[in-house]
């Protein structure tokens, strides 16, 4: 209840914002016969609000002379300890980075001028191309606007020009996988999560000669646990399928050069796409598909989110590849990082605090609740200056929603460690919330230590 | 011939140019049983370029210091006059949003760190935001990652959300507005291109009471031509349909403050739904949508293409905030732009080449078949230094390839129109390619005064 009203308080607030607003009509459709449009959303909007699922955006500002993970709140002109950024290792303020966007902008402008096909490409997009293909050792590399553009409309052509194809996904793959697949409209069968014998069995009902795509996370963004990447490309060699690789929370992290851990395994060259992103530990903007030259001409040639597009400008590419080759010779923000991911579930076992095993960076402290997870997010802001967003449904199952931690190299200090393990267990004994137990009762693989096995 | 065999080489090049790929084993496919995936790549490939509708990309780099609308080939190494850009008031080289850019780099770093739901956003979101709205007399609006996904996750989740709905949609459509329609799953009404008698037959077969969406454009991209917005308006209010006009080819140009085409008509409050880019007469990247607080928020709330994705970083949100409100305040590059629009109609028409009539900045000067489209482009960078991408079938109908002239402010420079034109006029004859009358033979509006009536 005080959080709807909360919200209702930052919707207010921000149409306040504008002085003309007492001066526009609202829907012209008020006025309209007919269906009334305005009532639709606003009860959309109410369903979200009662079952705690309603978004509200939060203002956070990160500047670059703070020192460690820390940002301002606008409307609080507090510093907060941020604890949840996808810059998994710090690169935003990457003075290398800095300075190819300040040189590209001053030598070629601020924009792209249209599509690639129409408008033309500045060299800058061939070499992060090349330099994106070398990293994965595909052959080919297309850049998109975004991770998310990359995997839907990636998924979505290629199916539309496989007659008969089939997708096999994995049943916590990422929105824009889901939704690719989807819009391809081409046959779905989802299996079990990292369930190779599940996945065998349903491969196993479909001719050998039919088209098949097995789509797959190498690391699962909201369980961080890992994929076996390994024995599913050999189902898919056994079964003719074509495998589909999402790395986009491993590369720049795992595998030498930070090529993710298709790289980390050796066995890139067992996997036919792989996709990443240039937003998270790149600290870039957009996204890519690498593979075979001739996958990657076929997507160029047919993929709507590609071609249709103004692609991104000189100086976001730019800054991309030299966060990228940047990444492919330093090994200092990855064994950061993982020194501060060790540190913390370290401590988060010691405090009793419960996050889901894994073999990542990624740690998701399980809260089990949407009301809760929402008001140890308001209170950490509020009483203890961190920033946390909780993970609601329908981005986690019902009842698994968690707090979702990524700690950066700038995560190792230990007095932020502290700061932050203490109030989750303050808030733990207010909230009485479940601890470790609970959850290994219920079955879920908590709080076992992480070797990181992976890193070389 | 000629060109596939060019094309043929540019992919050995770049194929070339990375040193480990004889290393490399082609897509594993080729080793598994099954589907041959390659193949199958190769085979839709093959069938574009059969056909002239294969797609080379070109090395086409902008920079700063050159006068006029200059770029340079990377292969060429030579200087050439870019006639089809979509940064149409070349605020490419605007040094306020080149400003903007360095002082938020240096101020926040280089990335936004996430999605806007979970990492937050910087304050320049909801300052871009509110300019928006208030450009377009709305009450809110949300920023995208592109305006092709602005429309495409707007209208996939709109009907997904009002049971029943039904798209009436021009049959010019952008592709990102189809794809969006599409991917809704939503019935879908095509209706003939700008033609208000066909609209309403359509619309007068539904019952009032369910929803319905008129999707449409102001200018159509290809064509240049503009929308009976008003009638449409009229007609959705009769028939209680909700507006969506996508502003993308008039958003900084028309009307006051450069607001777009239904502003020029002083009819902002009859559209419910605007969107707009901000990569083309804005020169930034990104795109958005403008309406109620209700439909904002309900966007916000369920489009996955927003919910999903890393936001922008905060430098190219400010670049965007800062053209717009550059172009809110300046009048010159609108005044330049039409003008260097006015010279070139008049001065085709007196050498005699086909253009469709229009009523806008888009000039489509007509080929009518994909290969001499191609060899028109082909011969203009290598003779004449002239860099003018070809248009072919499926961006525009068989039999009406074009070419899609944008001038710009920087193409009012009277040698530089010369040479253009002077080179058209040369091709035409060489290619004895079909004048004038043909069109207007064939029923086509060509070559009349251009009175930019919408201008102020």
């Amino acid at each position: 209840m005080l959080l709807c009203a909360r919200s209702i308080k930052t919707q207010k607030k921000k149409i306040g914002a504008l002085p003309f607003h007492q001066l526009i009509k609202s829907f012209a459709s008020e006025s309209k016969i007919g269906f009334n449009y305005d009532a639709a959303f606003h009860g959309e909007i109410q369903k979200r609000k009662e079952t705690s699922t309603y978004r509200v955006l939060s203002n956070i500002n990160h500047v670059i002379n703070n020192q460690g993970p820390k940002a301002y709140t606008n409307d609080h002109e507090k510093v907060i300890d941020v604890w949840c950024s996808n810059d998994y290792l710090g690169m935003r303020t990457n003075q290398e980075i800095a300075d190819a966007i300040h040189a590209f902008v001053d030598r070629y402008g601020v924009s792209s001028t249209g599509s690639r096909n129409i408008a033309g490409h500045n060299q800058v997009f061939v070499d992060l191309e090349n330099s994106l293909a070398q990293l994965h050792q595909k052959q080919a590399c297309l850049v998109f606007n975004s991770g998310y553009v990359a995997n839907e409309t990636t998924l979505a052509t290629l199916a539309q020009r496989l007659p008969g194809c089939v997708y096999f996904s994995d049943e916590l793959n990422h929105a824009s996988m889901i939704h690719g697949i989807r819009n391809s409209r081409a046959e779905k069968v989802i299996y079990k999560h990292n369930d190779i014998k599940d996945l065998e069995e349903k491969l196993n009902r479909y001719p050998k000669s039919s088209p098949k795509v097995i789509a797959f996370e190498s690391i699962y963004s909201m369980n961080g646990d890992i994929a076996p990447i390994e024995s599913i490309c050999k189902l898919a060699k056994k079964y003719g399928a074509l495998t589909y690789l999402d790395e986009v929370h491993a590369v720049g992290m795992y595998g030498e050069q930070g090529a993710g851990v298709a790289a980390a395994l050796n066995i890139s060259d067992q996997v036919d796409i792989i996709t990443g992103s240039l937003a998270k530990s790149y600290s870039a903007t957009g996204g890519y598909a690498a593979g075979s030259s001739s996958f990657v001409d076929f997507i160029r040639s047919f993929c709507p989110g590609f071609i249709y597009t103004s692609s991104l400008p000189p100086h976001d590419v730019a800054a991309a590849l030299t966060s990228v080759e940047y990444l492919k010779a330093s090994e200092t923000e990855r064994a950061l990082q993982k020194s501060a991911v060790r540190k913390l579930k370290d401590m988060l076992t010691d405090s009793g605090i419960p996050f889901l095993s894994n073999q990542s960076h990624i740690v998701p402290i399980m809260v089990g609740h949407p009301e809760f997870g929402r008001l140890i997010s308001r209170d950490l802001i509020k009483d203890y200056n961190i920033y946390l967003h909780h993970i609601n449904y329908p981005t986690v199952a019902k009842g698994t929603e968690r707090l979702r931690v990524t700690p950066t190299p700038l995560h190792n200090d230990e007095a932020t460690l502290k700061h932050f393990v203490n109030a989750l267990k303050e808030l733990w004994k207010k909230y009485d919330l479940r601890g470790i137990d609970h959850w290994r009762a219920n079955g879920f693989s908590v709080n076992e230590p992480c070797h990181f096995p992976l890193v070389a």
